[in-house]
């Protein structure tokens, strides 16, 4: 019998963070994001900003390569997506628990009984949101949801080949700026 | 106080008229799906009084057009779309429903209180449905469905501009395949 697992992919900002955690917390599992993370830099040796970082970075950067050199095929970034891959097979092999992010959904397709989850706000709503939790910087809200949006959208598009935010890769899309953090947390919770 | 509605856009052959249908029935309100909003466009008129009481999309008399060079550029498809927009809109003024198909989503924008929704499933579970619904046809369901689909997205994208099927365009996106039929109507009189 194959454990049954919540997979949340989310626009930053969305607030998917708060949900996975607080669905986890109502289910009585454990939710894996920045635990995930720090595992992940102790397995590899890197710094868990580092890793955060390059998690949102599409793989290709030509000349970065050429300079650091590929010697086996794979970047920094490709060793970690293996790491993580092995990383997440192994939680969803534990047991019952909620993912937030990492190409969770992609990665335990055939290997786990997920609920694979998109959450998503508008610019609007996700601008109050990150300000509120993250505070201000140099940049303006908007423009930091945008560099973010493409970062994630280009890492999902290369290690998954699909189209990060279509519906149809999913079991369950919510707007969390229109329908509520606790309303998208109890729909999961009755879904599960 | 703006109407409750939910519009249900959704992949043919995913069974998203079946739940509009089960939703409205459990919230005691109407359900208005494809063929009826057709229905009413046809019955009105479909007819240059109806048309040319539309003032800017007048008139609807083709070959007069051709031969005065006031041709509206207007397409049959066209001015359908301009009698379905204004039926669905006072559908919405009418009272709370749940409308079916015809871009209501996008209609219906800033107009009407709205739960938007976008039901979908994988090839496999609807070849299995529309064969079950509405019988076997000389070409194979699968080929059928890829037919309806490219129909479905390329309406959508032309009357809104907007990607088929992209999660950020609805409040709610469900996979009926998956969850089942129930499960997607009880989330929805819940979301309500």
């Amino acid at each position: 019998m194959k454990n049954r697992i919540i997979t949340i992919s989310r626009e930053f900002g969305s607030g998917g963070r708060t949900i996975g955690k607080e669905t986890a917390a109502k289910l009585g599992v454990p939710c894996y994001d920045q635990e995930l993370i720090e595992k992940l830099a102790e397995e590899s040796g890197f710094a868990p900003a580092y890793i955060q970082e390059q998690g949102e970075y599409a793989p290709y950067n030509g000349w970065l390569n050429a300079l650091t050199g590929r010697s086996n095929g794979l970047t920094n970034q490709d060793q970690l997506w293996v790491l993580q891959r092995k990383i997440i097979l192994e939680l969803a092999e534990k047991g019952p628990c909620v993912i937030v992010g990492r190409c969770a959904d992609f990665i335990l397709r055939g290997e786990a009984d997920c609920l694979t989850v998109f959450i998503h706000a508008d610019m609007e709503k996700r601008a109050e949101r990150i300000v509120k939790v993250y505070g201000e910087r140099p940049e303006t809200p908007e423009k930091r949801l945008r560099d973010k949006d493409k970062r994630r959208a280009s890492y999902y598009q290369f290690y998954t080949d699909m189209t990060w935010g279509d519906a149809r890769h999913y079991d369950v899309a919510l707007d969390s700026g229109r329908l509520g953090i606790d309303k998208c947390v109890s729909t999961l919770v009755s879904l599960y």
